[in-house]
């Protein structure tokens, strides 16, 4: 017995590696597979694009002909990636990670691991970043990664309401489940910035609830997987396999200089303070707009008309652009990151607005970090930045699958290069490059923006490359973290807690130290008797939504709910999966034979469809049947006193992933119970300023 | 009041952070400090050893006159430092990282954090590398770090029995001092190694027991500015404050060529085997040792003589294989680390070996890495690692203040050299630097004897300054754990073990999901009651050792043990508290009015000498007088019941950081009590082969 158990074990153990190892490996592929493909698009469409511009700015033909081109590309683009989301599996919208984030913390998302939404987010980030919006592929790549690694995990894939393709019998469990699923996350963010420390400790600060260094351990192991096969299918579509130079999607390339002097130091800090606002300023935004939408914007098809409306505002905007902001800049040769329309410039010479947008957003990122600091002049970058900005806002809750880092990246980067101007401008002797500082523009963005900031350095100081960069980055993001923490919470848990989960965040709230569990408790709470009727029941499942019941002992004398010891704890599932089957008998009587293993309690998919009370046809003579819960509940659930502090209570759930918690008193009968949404309730307020959710409103998720 | 608390809030926010900085700018203080000092005085005792040998091997003059001072210096500092760690703070012995580690798991070590430990174990490494042990002061900078964190937590500092420092009134809970220790650590390796990301790793990893972002926030901050401040603090040591290019007390220096190609993987997988077999050995070979001198080497004089045995055996060897190994070297320019003696070479060249061994081991290191690929030859390379090998595993466990990471790494160095020129040997036209070799070997060394991936991975990438060479330390790492893991645990882990302390792991045992809390609780447990007799509790307080007890109802009818619903628990602490205040009246009369306040029940220094049944007097009639505990008890303790699983009764322990429970039955009456002891012993039975420990005793810590 003992030898099996072990060698089961064993099993177990090697069979988790070589999942991670396939995880890592299926992330890379898909990684490299949307690279490449964007590229390849990607490039024919500028090319074209291009084409007509100079052709109409040379030869005297009206400029309709590509801005039409143009903006026909783009929103049809749009509109499909749009439509594929929205119709096919809207919880693909977004960037993702505020729902892996939840799932991880231990919510259900419908739908949110399913092969729809797998189909919806890689296909439809392509058609996002094709159709011109201002968005990145991270974020989705961190959520297919998350899919991915679940349906390995499961060896299956469900595709349909109740279709689903079965290779193999493996990990059941939700809690093994949600650790894979944090390493494909993990991976999606190391084969998209080549970072896999960096994607390690994302998917840790941001997402899951424990370190555990086993289960980080087998995280990191993916992340390098995916990280380097990555590199190697890059460097092979490039011709040159061994040599390994690709290592992510977005590498910023190797800065020249990346020295800096202590004085330098007071300008980092002036730009994480403006960072900080600016990334305040974008989730208070983003904020109203989520709201708007969600309250006006809720037919499908007007959310598909949004989308294509803001391809179309950003096509014609980057027409406009290029049009006005007449700037040359001479045509240099390591800028063949970019293509450039000449539009009104000398030969040799094309317009400086051109090379940022004839591109993706990453093109864009790339050739702002990297350009020589005569590329782009004051006012070409100042227009920029207020027009991405706002695109940037704008594109992020749209019913299309899209990642927020590059973009906000990219608009870091430009007010970084603006203010590096100035310092060549003033210190000509001191600063010659302005990479540094469009590279620590980019990163207070970002630290602004999202507020992650461990994970976020790491991500960084990888993708850069040179490690002795790495303590201004630190400053940088530490500060404007904290500029953007005393406005606004982070654009995730904005995202989070309007769309009202219940997160639990890490600490109990503050000042909590004094309300009891008494207090917290949904009371009353229905029980169940060890041998119950199927009528009773049937009501009470009608009657509450909890996820589990307490089951009393069957006291003889008076039948009636809350009262008797507690015996034990049953879960909705599992009682509705013995009505379905039917495992009950007139009072007296065996229950038929039927089996039951433990198998059939388990969901058949953590997120997927499960049965509900209309799946369960019962005759009114059976309703007099019984119900023998003894062989099939929890004997031993999580009990707290009355008096227990709501810290304590929430220190269980957060510590312990606990879904219920029922309170008992002294004779050791339930009075209440305790769920997540009961805690996520007392979420403290928010932060000051304009931030405000203040009825949360906690879905039935 | 709500104000006031709030305010209370934002105040203990603010000093957080302040104390944070101040551990971080302390830390780095603490190691400039040692780092310059050695640096100078090393400089000088090498300077005067190589002068003696250099005269004697030019002029006939016999070489006993230098082998004499050498040794005579080297045994005098030994004795010096051994003698301090023995006599004046016993646990300030070895790298402290194990006992740090275990403080941070929950365990109690006695004069782990006092002032006493802090001189010991500060200057005590300064003496243990001046004495020319096969050292390294990075394993006790992070205790000396975590020290002071300590001390600036709680705004005082004991520095006798029962003398202290106080400065400030702080933070008390044990929880909190934790989370600074942690951080204190963390500086302690950002600072030794310029890692601040690593740094924070190693804390998180090797030590804490959580993941909490805000905690691990600070921590990184703290890291950060140890960082930072070490690097400002040393180049203005060099004379060029802002240029800032000593980012730790240990950098590598830049690598000229660090780019590898696919097919040197499968060598650096190679290295990877051997680094974990020689680990598992160093392990192995060092257990034995730790087993051999606890059984005969108790005596504290018996102790200082070993670690001046050692120091005598490492002079007299270095000087034998310089005399022995008759290998010379052109002097070049850039060997600027070492000193050399010219011993029998020719002008212009000098001893290879001595440029090993006339310098510290972190010198050794360096030149190790960096020298070019002919300084060392075949056969001094060899008999280097060899005789480095034992020295470093007689070296740890001796009762002086010594770090294992450098030994390991420069261990791991020379035999990756030696690889490195067989490399160079077989395919002189890939490779050509033995550089990057030394660097793997380093690694997988390293990660052969410690195991502790993660935080090794980018604390090596960070003192190689160079991103792109990460994969590869990776999976050297990776493969050189679990080739030692197969072996044996790692070094740390194995001393813990040995020590008997009550280690939790982030685990449950496996195969114990049948063992029910009934199996493991520890019973009879007595109770007391809510009103109970002093005579009562000091009977208790004498015949168990428990450091709670749970406390029942009083039933008037039967006033025994074990009766009664349970109604709280009491800390054995709090007991004793009241004893020596005698809070206590004859049976129905109101206790003497003395003022208790929530402080008096704080430990005054959390592993600090406490009142223990000694310090009570209490006289005959006194015993017949009455305590009411129920102001004083904690009303809601955790509870089980007696079905409860060995794994979910594990979660509790470590998710909660709890240190004891009540199993209760039906009733609600306690019928047992699971303590840290009672799962300890559970641990997994050690690794196949040769380490076996296997009557775990726990010891009363």
């Amino acid at each position: 017995e003992t030898n099996k158990s072990k060698k089961k074990l064993t099993l177990m153990f090697i069979s988790r590696w070589i999942i991670m190892f396939a995880v890592g490996i299926g992330t890379a592929l898909l990684a490299a597979g949307v690279q490449i493909s964007v590229e390849i698009i990607a490039h024919e469409k500028f090319h074209l694009i291009q084409k007509y511009i100079d052709r109409c700015s040379t030869e005297s033909c009206t400029l309709f002909l590509p801005i039409g081109i143009w903006v026909v590309i783009n929103v049809v683009i749009t509109l499909l990636g749009a439509a594929l989301v929205t119709y096919v599996q809207p919880v693909a919208a977004g960037s993702g990670i505020p729902f892996i984030k939840s799932y991880l913390n231990g919510v259900r998302i419908p739908g949110l691991l399913n092969f729809r939404a797998f189909i919806s987010k890689t296909l439809g980030v392509i058609l996002s970043i094709l159709g011109g919006l201002a968005c990145g592929k991270e974020g989705p790549m961190a959520h297919s990664g998350g899919i991915m690694a679940a349906g390995f995990a499961k060896g299956r894939m469900r595709y349909g309401k109740k279709k689903e393709i079965k290779f193999y019998d493996a990990f059941r469990s939700d809690h093994e489940i949600r650790d894979f699923v944090a390493a494909g996350a993990a991976s999606g963010v190391s084969a998209a910035f080549g970072a896999p420390v960096g994607g390690t400790l994302f998917s840790v600060e941001e997402a899951a609830s424990f370190w555990n260094t086993e289960l980080v351990w087998r995280v990191f192991f993916s992340a390098m997987v995916a990280c380097f096969s990555t590199n190697f299918l890059l460097s092979a579509f490039e011709g040159h396999p061994t040599h390994l130079s690709s290592p992510g999607l977005v590498r910023f390339s190797t800065f020249q200089n990346l020295s800096f002097d202590l004085i330098e130091i007071p300008v980092f800090l002036v730009m994480a303070v403006i960072g900080g606002l600016a990334g305040a300023l974008f989730v208070v935004l983003n904020y109203k707009l989520t709201v708007f939408r969600r309250k006006y914007i809720r037919r499908k098809w007007l959310k598909v008309l949004e989308a294509g409306i803001v391809s179309l505002a950003g096509a014609l905007l980057a027409f406009l652009l290029m049009y006005s902001v007449d700037e040359c800049t001479e045509v240099k040769h390591y800028s063949d990151h970019a293509i450039t329309a000449q539009m009104f410039c000398k030969d040799k010479s094309h317009n400086s607005m051109s090379s940022l947008f004839l591109t993706t957003p990453e093109g864009c990122l790339k050739a702002l970090l990297h350009d020589p600091h005569d590329a782009y002049g004051v006012i070409p970058l100042t227009v920029f930045i207020v027009v991405f900005f706002l695109l940037g806002v704008w594109t992020y809750g749209l019913s299309v699958s899209s990642g927020v880092f590059i973009p906000s990246l990219a608009i870091g980067a430009a007010w970084g290069r603006l203010i590096g101007l100035g310092v060549v401008e003033l210190f000509p002797h001191h600063a010659k490059d302005v990479g540094k500082y469009a590279l620590i523009g980019a990163a207070s963005m970002l630290g602004g923006i999202l507020r992650t900031t461990i994970s976020l350095t790491v991500i960084i100081v990888e993708c850069t490359g040179d490690i002795s960069f790495g303590l201004p980055i630190m400053l940088t993001l530490m500060i404007s973290k904290w500029v953007g923490d005393f406005f606004t919470t982070g654009l995730y848990d904005m995202n989070v807690e309007v769309s009202g989960i219940p997160l639990l965040s890490w600490e109990p709230p503050p000042l909590c130290e004094n309300i009891k569990a008494s207090e917290v408790m949904s009371q009353p709470v229905l029980s169940l008797h060890t041998e119950e009727k199927v009528g009773s029941i049937l009501e009470i499942l009608e009657s509450e939504t909890y996820g589990g019941f307490p089951v009393v002992e069957t006291n003889p004398k008076y039948r009636q709910y809350y009262s008797g010891k507690l015996k034990g704890l049953i879960l909705k599932n599992q009682l509705l999966v013995l009505l379905k089957k039917k495992i009950f008998a007139p009072e007296g009587m065996l229950p038929p034979g039927v089996n039951i293993r433990c198998k059939d309690f388990d969901n058949p998919y953590p997120v997927g469809q499960r049965l509900t009370l209309k799946d369960i046809e019962v005759t009114e003579e059976e309703k007099e049947h019984v119900i023998d819960l003894k062989p099939y509940m929890n004997f031993s659930p999580y009990t707290v006193g009355p008096s227990f502090s709501m810290p304590r209570v929430f220190k269980l759930f957060r510590g312990l992933g606990l879904r219920h918690l029922i309170v008992v008193n002294n004779n050791y009968e339930p009075v209440g119970m305790v769920t997540r949404k009961d805690l996520a309730k007392y979420r403290a307020e928010s932060k000051r300023g304009m931030l405000k959710v203040e009825h949360l409103k906690i879905e039935n998720v």
